[in-house]
């Protein structure tokens, strides 16, 4: 699959994926089955929740593994490698299984996100570009909800492109605000490909290029009569740019009997300039005339924008989406869960850390989530090995695994599974939904998580529990591993 | 110019580019010759400067503009735009003039960094793209010169892929980071395109996948004898995984005659575990295993563990590096600064801003860096306009814009021009330097700042300074904007 400049993204590896890999396949490991879970740690932000996303891209990805000759060539070049492992990369193939948390839904920490199960080699390459791209959007999308949610209603405009992190980061980041809330995008391509719908009004340098501020008004306002933004933040949005718009819309405008049209601003006291503002346009006769406001927007400045009374229909969202700056990485790892040994026996695997937070939960697992049936909303979320069922007709006492004595008997619940299978055997099983589809599921599920999950500053913190048996694995394998360090 | 998942670079502008372009081609105003600054107004990080980067995709991009009829057919699709217009696309190429300041060189704020001459719908078009790419890659590159300078010497490893915001956050990220000083990178696909030396050893699956800790490492050591690097904290590094490693290298490499090899650490306490890591290796005679250490590393913490002692010959860096995780903007803008009028003469332009600093300096600039000739050290920027000339054979008195008070009389000081041209009459005219040649450029020219200003905290703020007849200039433009606006 090429991507950026053309690039294979097969190759989008870390170098010892592919070190690993000769290694497998000298060892004979090469074709041993392995388990390996997408989980994080930390929420973004101290938040409550995050929201997965990327797996589209993911599904691409995996469906256009392939090495080209001139990847073997590259290969060959290093010296590292067999002529047998480049033989064998030559006709290599994802013929494994994944399930994964569909797009626009609300996960959190610990929890498999995605699961593979793939021979050692196969499984062993998707690491770092699945990781990278569920990483990326989530953050983009996580961050997109919370700014969104702060905006209360009002339309979030994805404006971040110039400050993205590289090409995919203005890209792909765009899709991701748009999951998350955003109603839109600058970025054109981001509306070509994914259909984000992408809108834009003018620079300042579109002012400057005209003799007047006026002059400038008016003619965008005859390009674009249906359309008409008009950013008055050039010189003085109160004493020039606002008279000047109100003047272009009244020349222009009003002869069409249009009523709809807009401001923007760009610079200057937000809560301030927009209540002014609002009162001149009425006051002018021009009560449909939206404001937007833009200018290093986060979840915490419109927050308190909003608080102090600003008059804002719609923001311009940049630097602080698109880059998640107050919490720009998140922390998704690919780990090893479990193997299957000569005989196919699947045998659960652990990594210890003294850091108890870092233990990782062993096994093939899956997760439920548990919606109340009255309210409907998330009560909380199961992980269990995957031969285990939850039969959400009986009440079920579930343990919060740092702190056992904290119990809680889940009754009148609908346990729903959080995966679904997108392949098997390699073939895609997964229909994948349309990027209305996944903002719609967005919105949907994240309206399930109580208000006390969803606040910005210490936010309750959302059950994630494990089943007895996973823990009575987890708490074997650790005790087997404490005797074996003795 | 396609790029991530084959978008065609073109597109990926703010749609604001394509209705202004639209209106100015409507107005007659579309061929008029405009001339547009990139520039920065804070330092990432709160340091003393910026490296710039990104200028090879900038160039890349330019030479390749182009609307295909897809494209052609998707802002047809939009309704917004004449047809007049979108025939006036099908045949879009730069034929502008722009100059730069080459890679690797240190910028400061308030420096025109690129420089852009053409009709106003072609340099309006450029400003995303050549944003996100310079912005995102000078983020990385100064980033990385900032860890690599608390390194102090040692190797430093890019890491970051998987954490990365994107593709290209990944693989022009390890360029630019490589750029700035890094030794290498994980990531695969940036050493074979850009040859950024890619290097790996081996994850925590690989030691998991074996029976035990020390047949993992004894099969790395026969696959790799000449580069075994052991990841040594799967289980306990001081009590296993550092022991196991030593046993493999007796075992494996000693017979070979082989003394070099290494371990790496990537949780646990680095200051304590490396200095008792290095103490057994030394005892067990292996004094040419080398320490690498991983995790969540960053300049200040490098800073941290040299200090305390820690014996580290390589840091392996990941998000903090490849997200620049403590400040993930690059505030670069596109601001426009002159007009040519119908006449062709030269009208220069400003923005005025209520905030001081936000004032942009109008005209058609340059900039020269002065240099000590008994030192070689970089001692000031001094902006000009493009017609004047510095006779660095004669004494110069500069002062500070800001604080005019400040002066200063430069002597025997040898003047360079930062910016060279890169195309001229949309033709490339520069000669891109190799990769390796922007890193030495890059160490060379910082090696010309003086400690006080690469300073970490509190830096010595360097002197850029603006000519006579560019203060004049604005001071003009300012008063006449102050009566206009009375």
């Amino acid at each position: 699959m090429k991507s950026a400049n053309g690039i294979n993204l097969t190759m989008l590896c870390d170098f010892y994926e592919l070190t690993m890999g000769n290694g497998y396949f000298k060892d004979g490991l090469g074709e041993r089955v392995t388990y390996f879970d997408i989980f994080f740690r930390d929420l973004p932000d101290g938040g409550g929740y995050a929201v997965a996303a990327g797996l589209e891209q993911i599904v691409n990805y995996v469906q256009n593994l392939r090495f080209g000759p001139e990847d073997i060539d590259y290969l060959r070049g290093r010296g590292l490698f067999d002529e047998a492992f480049l033989d064998y990369l030559k006709n290599f193939r994802f013929t494994g299984d994944i399930w994964a948390v569909p797009e626009g839904t609300p996960i959190f920490p610990g929890e498999p996100v995605i699961t593979v199960r793939a021979p050692a080699i196969q499984a062993q390459l998707l690491e770092t570009y699945m990781l990278l791209e569920f990483n990326h959007q989530s953050l983009i999308a996580t961050k997109a909800t919370r700014i969104c949610r702060a905006a209360d209603g009002r339309a979030v405009l994805e404006f971040g492109s110039r400050r993205a992190q590289g090409i995919s980061g203005a890209v792909t980041g765009a899709r991701a605000a748009f999951i998350g809330g955003c109603a839109g995008t600058a970025c054109t391509v981001s509306d070509q490909i994914y259909g984000v719908p992408a809108a834009g009004t003018m620079a300042h340098s579109w002012v400057q290029m005209f003799d007047s501020e006026y002059e400038a008004f008016v003619s965008y306002c005859r390009s674009y009569p249906t359309k008409a933004v008009l950013l008055v933040d050039t010189y003085n949005s109160l004493k020039s740019g606002i008279p000047n718009a109100i003047r272009a819309f009244n020349e222009v405008l009003r002869p069409m009997g249009i009523t709809s049209c807009g401001i923007r601003l760009d610079s200057g006291d937000m809560a301030y300039l927009t209540q002014r503002a609002r009162k001149m346009l009425d006051e002018a006769g021009w009560p449909g005339c939206t404001i937007t406001v833009s200018n290093s927007l986060d979840e915490r400045l419109i927050t308190e924008l909003l608080h102090q009374g600003a008059k804002i229909d719609a923001f311009g969202v940049g630097e602080r989406l698109i880059t998640a700056k107050s919490s720009p990485v998140f922390g998704g790892v690919y780990k090893l869960c479990a193997v299957e040994n000569a005989q196919g026996e699947l045998i659960p695997k652990i990594k210890v850390s003294e850091n108890v937070g870092k233990i990782t939960n062993p096994g093939f697992k899956k997760v439920y989530r548990f919606f109340n049936r009255d309210t409907g909303m998330a009560e909380a979320d199961y992980i269990c090995l995957r031969h285990e069922t939850v039969d959400d007709a009986q009440p079920l006492e579930i343990c919060d695994p740092q702190a056992r004595w904290k119990r809680k008997l889940m009754e009148n619940f609908r346990a729903v599974e959080l995966q679904v299978p997108v392949f098997e055997k390699g073939k895609l099983v997964y229909e994948l939904p349309t990027l209305e589809q996944i903002k719609r599921n967005c919105a949907y599920q994240v309206s399930t998580l109580w208000p006390e999950v969803k606040r910005f500053d210490y936010p309750h913190q959302y059950y994630v529990d494990l089943s007895e048996e996973l823990m009575e694995l987890k708490d074997r394998m650790l005790a087997d591993f404490g005797r074996n360090a003795e």
